[in-house]
């Protein structure tokens, strides 16, 4: 058949990314990829599905296997209640919309607001699956500048006097890729922005729970509660295989996500929305969350004394106090592409920062290193030879730096 | 916030489904309702899913709670070979792509394929949810002709002569509403139509595996494989809490359906999955098909026996050997929705037909009969008080008809 005749328009916007060939490459035997963004599977409550899915069978029977409603499963939305309220977040059950990841949020905020050439405004770099669900409704993406503190509020306000900004995607807590977080007195003065222009951020938070050192920082839904759609995750506090997500978004958006939800799957799995409720609700989630903060903790020390170790002068790299990633920037005209390969031979996985752009020859110089998969050895192994291949490739420039 | 501002000009036309409130009224206490569309819950294997859980955890540990592959579990996608072979459908494991539910393949069919305004050939009466899965992307339906065997071949070929219809939309095997399938040698004719105009079928087959009495008939998918997506389901062999489902698609079909996913929800629940795997590749599915089987068949008796007994005269119904559904029409001329009041103040729940298609003003006198959730005892009872409160409503007019 021509493919080329069946194809919506909207098709060909769709790009194969290029990231998945970097991905599939990483998971090569032997090879010590800091390129993933995964969990690592010592994190899940492996030891208790088995348990918690009889508790969940027997607590719901059927019920935990049937079709359920669009909005979410009961029990699940009432736990989350409450688990958001400790974070600051004021919401009724009937506030919260459940999903199928937090892709599924973003995949139905796209659909119900984006209108071909309709300005959304973005971090540069951002998460890419935030890009990926945008895409095929055809937006223009405006950048808001940003340093080592997140978001600058004046670019914000400047954006947002033009006026034709539909909404802005922001992830204010140790972001993806760059591990950055968006500091207070930024977030009260956003929140702020936003109630003042009357419009709206997506908040995407799968993150701040994985805070290893510092304190917590509100999100800036509960700060402007009634111009943020709250996008949260169980992916990287129990596990990501089962797919729930959530939202808290104001009615007038809420309602219409619903809608499209029901066209795109109906509902979120039962069986994993009623697992996810049974751990909130039944105290696993506050016995799980300080192991995997242990977990992770040693892993973050561990990337940042090899960054530092390592690195040949001229990289400059973010210190996130939590999260999955550090974000590494070369000098100018610098291009991380070079020596990856290099990198893949040693048998050291990274990913080019240039992946995380809207455009084209945007951060260049740039990478994303993951720390939540190797162990710490492997971590400081992978750096070191990272560092080499850098320093090989480079060797004339970056010594001339010294 | 001012949400006529914000929502994309595709949002307009998402409508709330009315079919909604309906089932909600349908649920209340003391109703018997036929107006759902799901499996009874006795259908399920819950006596084996913990142990089946606890199985897929020791065999697959993390990986069954991690992130996984967009294209779907491995060993999901090997068991479902071997399945669909059984049913005269050669796919390799590389061809089969597993989705969240049938309604995550349409939603993906609807966004990769069709553009404003592109001609979606249908039945009329249909699946909703394909309607709602492809109504964002703004098609236009083209309605095919069809009677008690399903659709006319004569008048597909009609509407492929015209040469704009961008793909077609069937669910051969009792359908939902109305319970119809299309016979042998109008398969033959419309796999050697497609053929002929190397036009594309998305074949929905949610409910071929639940045929009480009669023989199996051939799927499209397997007279024209290259021109047929076909799409199946676990929700009605397993659970449809699972949200499992996958389709088999040309090649040139399938590479963008992937792409779609990946925005969509990055991939369908690892556990869900693999649960679906262990329950074909474990021979679960071969001991518990014929119990449902079982379970359904006297219901479907009942559903026809009640209706010959109780339907006063103009009223003619399809007599499926299997689905979830009977279709009634009544004479031109008749509201079903006129009496639906009354039988709701009966107890008894149907669905008016009119929800099913397309348009407004189609199929006033028809209602769609659900007969898999009641006991044979209730359905009995709940088609005895609908036949009532039409034959009230309509008293003399029917009276006269005699």
């Amino acid at each position: 058949m021509d493919d080329n005749r069946l194809l919506a328009p909207r098709t060909a916007g769709l790009q194969v990314s290029a990231l998945r060939e970097i991905l599939k490459v990483a998971n090569r035997p032997g090879m010590i990829s800091l390129a993933g963004g995964i969990p690592a599977p010592e994190s899940f409550p492996l030891p208790i599905m088995a348990e918690l899915t009889r508790s969940v069978l027997s607590r719901y029977g059927a019920a935990a296997l049937q079709y359920d409603a669009t909005e979410g499963f009961g029990p699940l939305r009432e736990a989350l209640t409450g688990y958001l309220a400790a974070k600051g977040i004021s919401a009724a059950t009937d506030e919260i919309l459940i999903t199928s990841g937090s892709q599924g949020v973003l995949d139905a905020i796209g659909k119900i607001l984006i209108g071909r050439g309709d300005e959304v405004a973005i971090e540069a770099p951002t998460y890419l699956g935030a890009l990926q669900a945008f895409n095929p409704y055809g937006p223009r993406y405006v950048c808001l500048e940003a340093d080592d503190q997140g978001v600058l509020p004046d670019s914000l306000e400047r954006v947002l006097a033009a006026g034709r900004i539909k909404f802005i995607y922001l992830v204010p807590t140790f972001q993806n890729p760059t591990g950055r977080t968006i500091d207070l007195a930024r977030r009260v003065r956003i929140a702020e922005t936003l109630q003042r222009h009357d419009a709206l951020l997506v908040e995407d938070d799968p993150y701040s729970e994985l805070r290893y050192m510092g304190s917590d920082l509100p999100s800036i839904k509960s700060l402007a509660p009634d111009h943020v759609v709250y996008v949260g995750t169980f992916s990287k506090i129990l596990a990501p295989g089962l797919r729930v997500g959530y939202c808290v978004a104001p009615e007038a958006i809420r309602r219409w996500l619903i809608i499209s939800k029901q066209g795109v799957d109906l509902h979120t799995s039962t069986l994993g929305q009623a697992l996810a409720g049974e751990y909130l609700s039944g105290g696993h989630l506050e016995r799980q969350l300080p192991l995997i903060r242990d977990l992770y903790r040693p892993k973050l020390k561990a990337i940042l004394s090899a960054l530092a170790r390592y690195l040949p002068g001229g990289f400059t790299w973010s210190k996130p106090e939590g999260g999955m990633f550090v974000w590494v920037e070369g000098i100018r005209g610098l291009d991380t592409s070079a020596f990856y390969r290099a990198a893949i031979e040693r048998n050291a996985a990274f990913v080019p920062g240039k992946y995380f752009y809207p455009g084209p020859n945007q951060g260049l110089e740039t990478m994303r290193l993951n720390f939540t998969m190797a162990t710490e050895e492997n971590i400081d192994r992978a750096v070191k030879r990272i560092a080499e291949s850098a320093q090989d490739f480079h060797q004339v420039d970056l010594r001339a730096l010294r």
